[in-house]
């Protein structure tokens, strides 16, 4: 590695700080902080994000990478994911990262009073500069990149899978759910109704089964937090990581399946190549990837016949009364309840692809051209008749109920399903490895499913596209007819 | 207001906003943090702190500041204090700084040790590089700001105050104390034992009543947070204040009167001019100034007679039982207790400066080469039979109990006696300005004392150094009389 590389990787790892310290501070800013410290916060932010910025683009890291030369495997790729990043960073002008800023905010201020009162016409003038800015955005993008507008976009959350790619997988998925969906609802009609959980749930009590949990499946207590946020997530830095979650005394499956979920995130940061932290080859393959960790932790795994036993009985413990409600096949019929309804976030695993296929087009349409914002809630509401057979009573429930495009956000939806995929693909090449597996999972022992992951998964960081990920862990690119196997075993 | 102070005043915000990312993150590390996150905090901090350097130390900073033209007084104090904190960071050449920051970690971790096992011998190489760095260091600022060596230190803790000015009020108080002190004692002892508190102090109900108080002395829960860490401090930025304390089940009194100590620190940060947060100007008058403020408010305002009062109502409401001992003369006998100790951070107010003095003459010494780190433990032990007529038992309760020195910390003891004379001094003046001042501590309010501090003291920032702000404030520079005066009435 030449003095070029070197300084490179020196100037990655503080803009990799920068990145750690931006993200407790957003942690925090969910968790901790007093109202009062809001604007403040978001002058702190702001700096660190202008600091960055300039690092990255500063005039000599193009010389650098131009000179930079690298050996081996990592660092090879390690240069070639900073060359990326810097295309990406120095594509945009100034005026129009400054522009998008303003009307995202802007957008999703007004957006969330649109949401409570259902009334699109009110942010329509403000997603439409949104949309504009996005359409600018992703011509820059393509023209730095050499990608279509829209895979330019998606790049930035899920490098290195196109729209082209999604598509047909996507159109095969709507085929199958068609026929497959209708057969699931009459066999689970047919299995009568679930008994509800007893209660009462005592927030405090449901916290410390949701923390014990977290460790239960492989989180360590001296490299993790778990708090309580308006909105989960899981934040913070590969060594200490912060999940968060919101607790309802009325059901505890929310916290609870929600922690699992941001276990399968955290412990996918905790896997990552220590060797190569902060550095951008050290950091998680993108969106679809980090989906499918927190995917096969939560859908694959925790919601599995063998570890809904274990779960049953910790349940039971936690909170007390009849036991019955807390048997394995009971949870499974509160749990994996399939139900055609219009919220993506409360989809089940087999309607919730049909959300973000729904969103997938829609956004294509509206970067492409092809769908003004005005006709947006007529085309969402046609969508998702075609795809589930049903229609929403108001734009709240339609398309007003995700934050993302209201925030600028394009390009991200595809990765929730990549991710599903992904994860049945995973855990069916998991299985296979590790022969024990499921007899772990009805103790509550995620460790052969860990060992699986952390060797070809975690462990190769960002050195691998998403596609050759998927290859080198299960022997083939993202292969949908894992995931549609799995569902039908499950619900079939 | 020329381009150049505009150009300054843009990066002087971007700076401080630098630094208010930093304290809650060193907020964190102290109260939130998972061990296992400690080294990556490190690099963390250790990015934000080069970041700062380079945006002060940049090329174009010296030279704005040469063409900046700032008018009114706001801003030419604040181009005034910008120039001074250039001329400081510019001062130590990178190679200084560097092994300064390696031998201070490095002395302070044996530092650690050498204490639990009262071995100076253990520290004493470290310390000695530690020092010969100090030196090099004053040196440098000294070259820089035109100041002695030890004055050109504690202008980076309390600008604006001379060990010459320092040392004859030393001196005056050190003879006050021979002839007090023993007077004081024997008072006491004639007064007889305080009833000890009965408890339980259930920690639950100390953390709410330490919240509770807090807020009633004036502090405002959108602004404002209260947590635990091992060492008590009051950190975060002037709209997210963050304090700390550490409780204890068997003593209530540590925690309630740390709480209020860290809230009079808090209620500065508070009220520091909103107009000009984030310029230098809109900062603290520095480190004596602030221990002002909280000594105002814990020691001058909580501890009188008056809110002694309402606290011990407080307390039997929360701690209920034998309300004897929590009537306002009980808790008197018990937190205004004098006695010649070893410990500074346990010393009463009136042996307190004592403690200071010794430090101040031997850190002063060394730092002037007259006195040598391996000729410490006798000077201690000689100075301190000198102030207080006692000799420590050991180093650990001698030269060894501070962590100060050993983390290269000269020049900042004197801050807390000036910050103690500067309180009763003020505390003074507000008596005279407030005629309320003292029926309301009786009710617990502390507003008509927060008035004062608010328009006499906080509202000035930075634009006044230490003296000015005590002469606007007070009509005077800083008069220990008053704090004598202070003493004799209540010890005397």
């Amino acid at each position: 590695m030449n003095a070029a590389y070197q300084r490179l990787a020196a100037r990655a790892a503080r803009l990799a700080a920068l990145g750690e310290a931006q993200s407790i501070l957003h942690w925090d800013a969910s968790t901790m902080m007093p109202r009062g410290g809001g604007a403040a916060r978001g002058e702190q932010l702001a700096a660190l994000a202008g600091l960055g910025h300039e690092m990255m683009t500063a005039p000599d890291v193009a010389e650098d990478l131009a000179a930079a030369e690298a050996e081996g495997e990592w660092a090879s790729a390690n240069l070639a994911l900073m060359r990326r990043a810097h295309r990406r960073a120095t594509a945009l002008p100034t005026a129009l990262v400054e522009a998008t800023t303003r009307a995202n905010a802007a957008c999703e201020k007004v957006w969330r009073d649109a949401k409570a009162a259902s009334d699109f016409a009110l942010v329509r003038p403000f997603l439409e500069e949104v949309l504009r800015l996005q359409r600018e955005t992703a011509q820059a993008y393509a023209a730095a990149t050499g990608l279509s507008p829209y895979d330019a976009l998606m790049e930035g959350y899920q490098p290195g899978v196109t729209a082209a790619e999604v598509e047909p997988v996507f159109t095969a998925y709507e085929a199958w759910l068609r026929e497959a969906l209708p057969r699931a609802e009459e066999l689970q009609a047919r299995r009568g109704a679930p008994i509800p959980l007893p209660g009462p749930f005592p927030v405090s009590a449901q916290r410390d089964l949701c923390r014990r949990l977290s460790l239960r499946v492989g989180l360590e207590a001296e490299h993790s937090r778990l708090d309580e946020s308006l909105h989960p997530f899981c934040g913070g830095t590969p060594t200490d990581v912060r999940i968060t979650t919101f607790y309802s005394d009325k059901d505890p499956a929310k916290a609870l399946l929600g922690v699992l979920h941001e276990t399968g995130h955290a412990l996918y940061e905790r896997g990552l190549p220590a060797a190569h932290a902060r550095q951008p080859v050290g950091e998680s393959a993108g969106m679809a990837a980090h989906e499918s960790q927190s995917l096969i932790v939560e859908m694959q795994a925790c919601r599995s016949d063998a570890f809904l036993a274990f779960l049953g009985r910790e349940l039971h413990k936690a909170f007390g009364g009849d036991p019955a409600p807390y048997a394995a096949g009971n949870l499974a019929k509160l749990w994996r309840r399939v139900s055609r309804g219009f919220i993506r976030v409360d989809a089940d695993e087999m309607t919730y692809p049909a959300h973000v296929i729904l969103r997938f087009r829609l956004e294509r349409a509206m970067i492409g051209g092809d769908l003004a914002v005005a006709d947006l809630p007529g085309a969402w509401a046609e969508g998702l008749k075609s795809l589930l057979g049903i229609t929403p009573p108001d734009d709240a429930r339609g398309c007003l109920q995700d934050i993302h495009w209201h925030d600028g956000a394009f390009g991200y939806f595809p990765s929730y399903t990549l991710g599903a995929m992904a994860a049945a693909q995973l855990m069916k090449a998991a299985r296979k490895a590790e022969a024990g597996l499921d007899a772990a999972l009805e103790q509550g022992d995620l460790s052969p499913l860990l060992r699986f992951l952390r060797a070809n998964v975690h462990a190769h960081g960002a050195r691998l596209g998403f596609q050759d990920l998927m290859r080198a862990a299960t022997g083939k690119p993202l292969d949908p007819a894992d995931f549609t196997e799995h569902l039908t075993a499950r619900y079939l």
